[in-house]
This record gives structure tokens, sequence and C-alpha cells, in this order.
């Protein structure tokens, strides 16, 4: 099936007119676009008039219907946006989650969860954001990363000689899609789920929290990734705000009482939800403050808000 | 007058129907969605069906027709995206083009020339790389900038110490819609026409190049921040190219054999428009090499090309 390129013209009238006086006043307009028409009388219900461009010269660009690929992928803040998508690179169900990679001309390959954007190879940004902006020293360090399964962290703070890095990623199959058409993101890192100074858990991250907290084992950063809505099938998770808290307080609990924990939080228009999430951190076990730092992540096409989180003194 | 929202809905048919069954087929889908539906039979000419949705339920935001600011800006590669503009804060025609600031939630206000984005109160990024992205002293520098009417630019150099900076901006009325509208892009530097190290000249820069030529005058650095379109009045603009070849060429001729010439290309998506650009600098009086870099402005939705240029031994 071919894909229509669909236009809407508006405007304005400046005063009272019939439908007869309107497409009157347009058709000059179209004609002198080069335009042909189509006009139909239709009784009591209106007007429907298609005109059909030779060359697109109208400001708006067209709307590709019926195309078979997609490229409109709503911001977080809800508005409508075209990307250069040109090729689906790969279209799974995993048992968590729809996984796509869809092919963008100028951020190489875009990976989307469910239907959000996550991640493209251009987003080197995101990746520097959620480890704290270069500002922090990683050497000899343990490190927990809560998802990323992009191994976009993991590969960035391998390079920088950490003690230890393990990263619990629940979705073998984002993996599995990352390590081969995401490798800008990623490099080699997914090759091998086990490395000098790095381990991939493939489990979901509640109950190894659980076990670490347990064991008393604590770590130098806690890096959340996790994708914005829950996809862990704990039961606690009866609503995002309640899950939210639990993997916070898991993780405050692991956390060293000079470490930090780095998460990304929500588009910056969206403040009502960043609003909420800051009043999570005021309920948590321990009291802890926060910083944050609005970031351009090129794919998103929205900035974005990175939270940095610590233990305040007991 | 009202602004409606517009939604259109495409499906692929899996076999040959006719009208009849399809909308069979959608109608329990929309009943689903909640939605009232109207249906018109068209005799032979098809069918019109709307469908009215109490709650937007569906993942495509819907686009606001006939609205009183409009939200839609498409990028220079032709893609539709929706800003989040909610106030139109300048509009006016000067003698040279039409002049808006668009009020953006997250970009801050934005200067539109003639329809295309220029810049935000957001993209500091802009303004940074077409100064060499960090890496050049300015202390103690002669600096000529072509247009940058928005004062970023020369708020960012007077801040490094230059000896002396000369803007050269065609339309008094950008600088004043700025001076007033953009301030955190250009600070208090357009206040004053003149200061102790920068001068502004409110005219067209291709006289000013020449005259300079002439005298001799030479700068360590010529940065040209013109619009991707020539607005100037001068005869030789008999096409875009001729123009900017003009420009690089009195360019070349004012700068010091050291020097450097910065500006911004164009989106990385017009590959061919690039190449172009790129013929013109093996085409110019002296020799020349060059550099560029892809940086993400905020507010152009799309990553965005930058040249340094400077003279090879001769």
């Amino acid at each position: 099936m071919a894909a229509a390129r669909h236009s809407t013209l508006d405007f304005t009238l400046g005063a009272k007119a019939d439908g007869e006086t309107i497409l009157k006043g347009l058709q000059s307009i179209f004609q002198e676009q080069g335009m042909t028409e189509s006009v139909h009388t239709w009784q009591d219900h209106g007007y429907l008039a298609t005109f059909t461009n030779k060359n697109g010269s109208f400001r708006l660009p067209p709307i590709v219907r019926g195309g078979t690929i997609d490229r409109y992928w709503p911001t977080a803040d809800g508005r409508l946006v075209e990307y250069d998508i040109d090729e689906v690179v790969y279209d799974e169900d995993s048992p968590y989650q729809n996984i796509k990679i869809l092919h963008s001309k100028q951020f190489g390959n875009i990976l989307i969860l469910s239907g959000d954007v996550n991640l493209a190879e251009s987003d080197l940004a995101y990746t520097r954001a959620i480890m704290g902006s270069g500002k922090e020293d990683y050497t000899g360090k343990d490190v927990l990363i809560l998802g990323g399964g992009d191994g976009g962290i993991l590969c960035e703070i391998v390079k920088l000689k950490p003690k230890m890095v393990t990263m619990v990623e629940i979705d073998q199959m984002v993996i599995d899609g990352c390590k081969k058409y995401l490798r800008k993101t990623c490099g080699e890192i997914l090759d091998n789920l086990k490395g000098e100074c790095y381990q991939v858990l493939i489990e979901d991250c509640i109950p190894v929290l659980k076990r670490y907290a347990k064991e008393g084992r604590k770590f130098d950063y806690v890096i959340n990734d996790l994708t914005a809505v829950p996809i862990s099938p704990s039961p606690e998770e009866d609503s995002t705000w309640v899950f939210l808290r639990l993997i916070l307080d898991l993780s405050m609990k692991v956390l060293k009482q000079d470490g930090k924990y780095f998460t990304q939080g929500n588009c910056v228009n969206l403040t009502e939800a960043l609003s909420l999430y800051e009043e999570q951190l005021g309920r948590l076990y321990c009291p802890v403050d926060f910083s944050k730092e609005i970031v351009c992540v090129p794919s998103y096409l929205e900035l974005w808000v990175f939270y940095t989180v610590w233990k305040t003194k007991p």
C-alpha cells in the first residue's frame, strides 16, 4: 500500500461568509500555487474541497499517512514530532515490552521501548549526564547500574577503571538487540556478560537489591537507568510512585553514606511529575538531598532533567 | 475563533474490502475508545466518517488547527515538528524580513526570522560552536561579526577580553527585539551600540567589508552569523551561492594569514547543500582549508553543522 502525503490548511475568516464565498476566495490562492482542485458541495453538511499540489510549495510539511515506517514519535510532553526515520532495524516483543530499533539519518539507530524513545547512538549526552556530567572519579569504585540494557553507561564507566560494575537488566532481548544494532553506544561491552571489572545480571533488580541489602553490600555509585514506566513483575508495584520509592529506598540501603545515586527524571515541561518525584525523595527511610540538571539529549527533541541524590548526615 | 484539535487515523487493509466492510471493522475499535461517530456515504465518491473523541486516548497528538499561535515550525530538512510555544512575544515586519519572537516553555524566547528558527535563549551551544567551541583565545584579539543581531556572540566574546569586536548587523529591528526579549542570550550588551571593546554598526556588511579590504584592515577572527538566505540589498546577490562566495572572499581579504573564519553551515541531513557549500570553499581567490563539527542546538530539533575555515600557505 502506497503512503499518502496529507496536508491540512487553516485559515481564519475576517468576517462572516458562506461556503461558496470562502471557496472563491481560496481558489485564487490555490491556482497561484498550481494546484488542481476538486470541490464537492455536500448539501446541508458543508463543503469538502481537496486540492492537489505538484511541488509541495506550502510551508508546513505534509503528514505521511499509511507508510510502512512510523516517523511520528510524540515527545514526553505530548508534542507531535516527525523523526527522519528511514528503516526499521529491529522490531520484536519481549516478555516485558515491545522493542524497536529504528534508523534515523541524523541520530543513528534509536532504541524505542514500548513506544518511548529511549536512547539513540547520538545520545552520549544522556550517558554523560546520568554518570554525573564528568565530575565524578570512578577509578577503583564499586558501581551498580539498574537497567541500562543499551550498554551505554556500562561501556563508558568501564573505560574509567572502576573496581567493579554490576549491571542488572531484566530484558535479555534489549541487550541482544542493542549488542547488534546500537554499537556506537555500547561498543563491544555487551558481547560478554562478564569482564575483568564488570558483570551483567539478567534479572529483575528488586530481588537483587533486596539480596544486596540483606548482605550489607555497599556501592559508591548507584545509577538508576530503568524505564520511566516500571516493567518489573515484582508484586510490590501497585503504582508507579510506590515502585519508584521502593527502588529508591533499596538503592539508598546499598549506597555508601558518602555515595551518589544518579537517575534521569523527566522532560523539563512535565513540572508536575517532576515535583511529585521530588516529593517522593522526602519520603524515604533515610534523609536525602538532591540536585538536578537540565540536559539536551539530541534524539529526545525536548530538554530532560537528571537527578543526583545523596544521603544527608543521619 | 476557537482552535480545533485535528487527528487523522491510518490503517492498512489485510485484504481487499469495500467501504462498508471497512467501516464495520473500524466501528468496534472506535466504540471501545468511547468515540461518537458520524458517517456519511457519499455516492460514488467514497466515504467520509468523522469520529469525535472524549479524552484523547490515541498515541499521536492531534494537530491544533486555527489556533492564534502557530506551534509548527518545520526543520531545515523539512520535518513537521511541534514546539511548546505558548505566547507571541513580538511580531513585526522590518524592511528586510519578518521578525517573530515566540515564547517556548522549555527553550525560552525563540527568534524566528522569515519563518526560520534562528536562536532561542536555550541555545548557548550555538554561540559556543560558532566561536570555535571553547578552543580559541580571544584575549587581545580583533574580531569581526557579520550579522549576529541577537547579540549572543557579542555578549560572549566581550567577556573574554578581546582588543576590539566590530559587529555589522543590517537590521536595527532585530537588535531592538532581541535587546528587549532575548536577554538570556544578549545580556546587557545591546543596550549600547558602543562599549570599551566593541562597536555595533547598523549597516549592510558587504560595503563595510569592501571598505575594510580597501583600507587593508585585518582581523584575527571573522564570524559569519548571517541568515542562511541572504537579505542584503547589495546588487551582487544574483544567487545564494554567488552571495555566499562574495562574503567568503571579502572575509578572507580582511582575515589575517593565521586568522580563523567561523560560520554555521546547515542541518546535518542536507548533505547536498553542505557539499555545495564546501565546493564554494575551493573556488575562493585564495586557497583555504576547513574543518566541520556537528552540534546539537536545543531549539533546532535537528543536528547542525558548523565550519571553521583558514587560509593555507600561499
